[in-house]
């Protein structure tokens, strides 16, 4: 193999394992985790089970390679909209939780929460999960602080930071059979205002 | 059949069922939706094949009953926990909401998250389990509200006892892959304080 050939090579080896991570989130939105073979999911990226072994060898690692994928997304994703927020502080917790709880109750925390769920009684896909989990636990905190322009050496900000994620996950459960949407908007609306005193106050 | 041998035989059939439901719980927690089939079900509750089909043709008709089982299950055991605690408010929002957040991580909350996130993408069982969930949410709502002794006609009330419920299913799932209690309790302690001025203040 030549340097010329080399790159392109590579380049349709990420392609094939972004179509393949792409898949599996999908697969495990549409079908949950016990529809979500490997097989399927190699027939939805339109790879050959071959070149799915090749890039992930078992199902454990293409679903912990999907986790990864699927944060790093929604992490983007959240910051993109965020640098089209408006400055007035106010607003902006308002905005900020808004995103947030679009991002908690869509399709990558849907898919997110069906591999946690699994991992639960499948202990070689739990103990990979772990350090991922707490990894994207704390890059999902570090982003929240810096979007709501945070101070956590306050007393208490780092509390509250933590509990909105929290009852943000909590939402996205009560979220999962049937539109909440209703409950909730009125819920946040309050969380809000809580979360701006909290965050505010000298 | 007489009178005399009904009343035996009905209790029979009571006890078949209770030791189906525990049984169908106890597979949900040790070995997740996947892993927990009728067969395997209804040889932990060492009854045959044709006795659960007899009480519960379908799996989802089995495991139903079972969320009906087990909330009820866990709603009894707050309120004899509840029945114990002493009478000083303070402590009172402390306790109530540590009991709580036992409940919220314990394996009854465990079971109910497999069938919960098992019945997204399983149209018939979801169906079923909608109205069960919304009856169950309420029930949790209304125990929750009378062990903290919260009016829900002030305002703000309303909305402070739901983010808390909230805040413990997310807990809860937080919870699902590793020992989560020292971020938890700290975060509680914030909240108990958070709680207790939104349901004490005039």
């Amino acid at each position: 193999m030549t340097a010329n050939t080399r790159a392109p090579q590579q380049e349709r080896s990420r392609a094939t394992q972004q179509r393949l991570l792409e898949a599996t989130v999908e697969c495990l939105v549409e079908f949950g985790w016990s529809g979500a073979s490997t097989t399927v999911i190699a027939e939805r990226a339109g790879v050959s089970r071959g070149a799915q072994l090749h890039h992930y060898p078992t199902r454990a690692a293409l679903v912990l390679a999907a986790v990864e994928h699927l944060s790093e997304r929604r992490a983007a994703e959240i910051r993109a909209e965020a640098a089209a927020l408006t400055g007035d502080p106010e607003d902006r917790v308002e905005q900020v939780i808004d995103m947030l709880a679009a991002a908690f109750t869509g399709p990558l925390y849907v898919a997110a929460l069906e591999v946690w769920v699994a991992a639960r009684t499948d202990l070689d896909l739990k103990a990979a999960l772990i350090p991922l989990e707490a990894r994207v636990g704390r890059e999902m905190h570090r982003l929240t602080v810096d979007l709501l322009g945070a101070d956590e050496t306050r007393p208490g900000v780092r509390e509250s930071v933590q509990a909105t994620l929290d009852l943000l996950r909590g939402l996205g459960v009560a979220n999962l059979l049937s539109d909440d949407s209703h409950r909730r908007e009125q819920l946040l609306a309050a969380w809000k205002r809580q979360l701006t005193t909290a965050i505010r106050e000298p």
